[in-house]
């Protein structure tokens, strides 16, 4: 298992890198992190790092309704097919920058941990061995979204604007190739305190599913990132409230929604 | 008014510059389109240039409900905030280019003519003067849909999928400025046979409105495209059929769906 982050260093340069999670040292490469790359004689200590969003999609695409648990509290058949909608570009923050509330919104905002997938290679129309094989890592998701307008308007759905908003999809702290995502789970802490704790194994459609689905729907591209959806014990964060997403492997990844 | 296309010239370089609709002659540009672009000293015969999509959008903002005679066909009341879905950037194509049916998808495939607006200015929080001054131009959009998935799934409407598709997102053929939007109407035909002629004065939020309120939501950055909706005369393609999306002072936007 490898894992690989994107910071800015002391100096203001954007790089990227290996991490060493037991002693902290980071090898910055050069290249694409998706396309060779090459490591560099330049290490770092990750402490004197500013982690940045893993990767920069060109689009994110998040499920709903992709948890057994979730679909029997919420009564709903599992779907035939990944129901999603996209998240655009600039929603993405990484890990430690703050979740801003929109000016125009005063009612409550939800946070969604869930897994990311985090494509590696250009696929279209894949199989599920070619999908699996596209997929180049995962991240942690906070899906971050403005509940109170999802159903505002009776006649249409505003999932795209709830969860559009600048800062609304928090990505990292890293990918991590190779993780054994059946054996872990997400757990989404609010102020410390745990609120979501649910086995990814629970997935109706598992990543290379999604993946090869979705990639018949539109092509993918590297850096895309799909968020899986979110289980049970979604609820809302307090304006200066603090929301850790966590999967072991990946790590934590932890912001704050700004007071 | 000025009108600026995006083109690959005979030796497959990609370019820019502005048309001069009665003589067809182009100005090659450098610099960017929205940052102070320069004219060269080279020129070309439109004929001579494989025109593309004239921008290359981050994102497409998709509305639905936004005529006042489509609301009232479809008996649904004008919306109080754009109402919006969100299409990737693999999406799009240009002017002449094929629409492709996705190959897992055998149901009806529906054209829909829309205005444009192209953003030529980072826009955030932006009053509506600030978002007059954000618009670069106007183009035409194909809004293609593969209709029949759009409610396939009792639970969730499918909008981003069933637009979603690559070469679902139709712009050109160019970018007309300063377009006196409220004198034109979309003209959209089927085979060469009118389908849809309706004013753009009928519009519920003008471009102005739609800019302001939309930098409310997110970010909008200089290339993204807003497709302003459809009204009334929405209908299916035949395989094979070519579709023509027109606006005086912009041109026709023509594409065919792949037979």
């Amino acid at each position: 298992m490898t894992t690989w982050i994107r910071f800015r260093d002391a100096e203001g340069s954007i790089g990227f890198g290996t991490l060493d999670q037991h002693s902290g040292r980071v090898v910055q490469h050069d290249g694409a992190m998706f396309d060779n790359p090459r490591p560099t004689d330049i290490s770092w200590a990750v402490d004197d790092l500013t982690l940045l969003a893993p990767c920069e999609p060109s689009k994110v695409i998040a499920l709903w309704n992709n948890y057994y648990a979730l679909s029997q509290k919420l009564d709903k058949a599992p779907p035939q097919h990944p129901l999603f909608l996209i998240k655009p570009p600039m929603s993405v923050i990484g890990p430690n920058e703050s979740i801003r509330r929109p000016k125009s919104y005063h009612g409550k905002i939800a946070y969604e941990g869930e897994l990311g997938i985090v494509i590696g290679k250009t696929v279209s129309g894949a199989s599920v061995e070619e999908a699996e094989a596209a997929i180049f890592g995962f991240t942690c998701v906070n899906d971050v979204t403005a509940i109170e307008l999802l159903q505002e308007d009776p006649n249409f759905a505003q999932w795209c604007r709830s969860k559009g908003f600048d800062t609304f999809t928090c990505l990292g702290p890293c990918i991590a190739t190779g993780l054994d995502w059946r054996q872990a789970n997400v757990v989404t802490t609010l102020e410390g305190v745990e609120r979501q704790n649910y086995p990814l194994d629970d997935m109706i459609f598992s990543p290379a599913e999604q993946v090869s689905m979705l990639s018949h729907d539109m092509t993918l591209v590297p850096g895309d990132v799909i968020a899986c959806g979110t289980s049970i014990g979604v609820g809302s964060i307090k304006d200066g409230a603090r929301v850790d997403v966590s999967i072991a492997g990946i790590g934590t990844l932890s912001n704050v929604l700004a007071a």
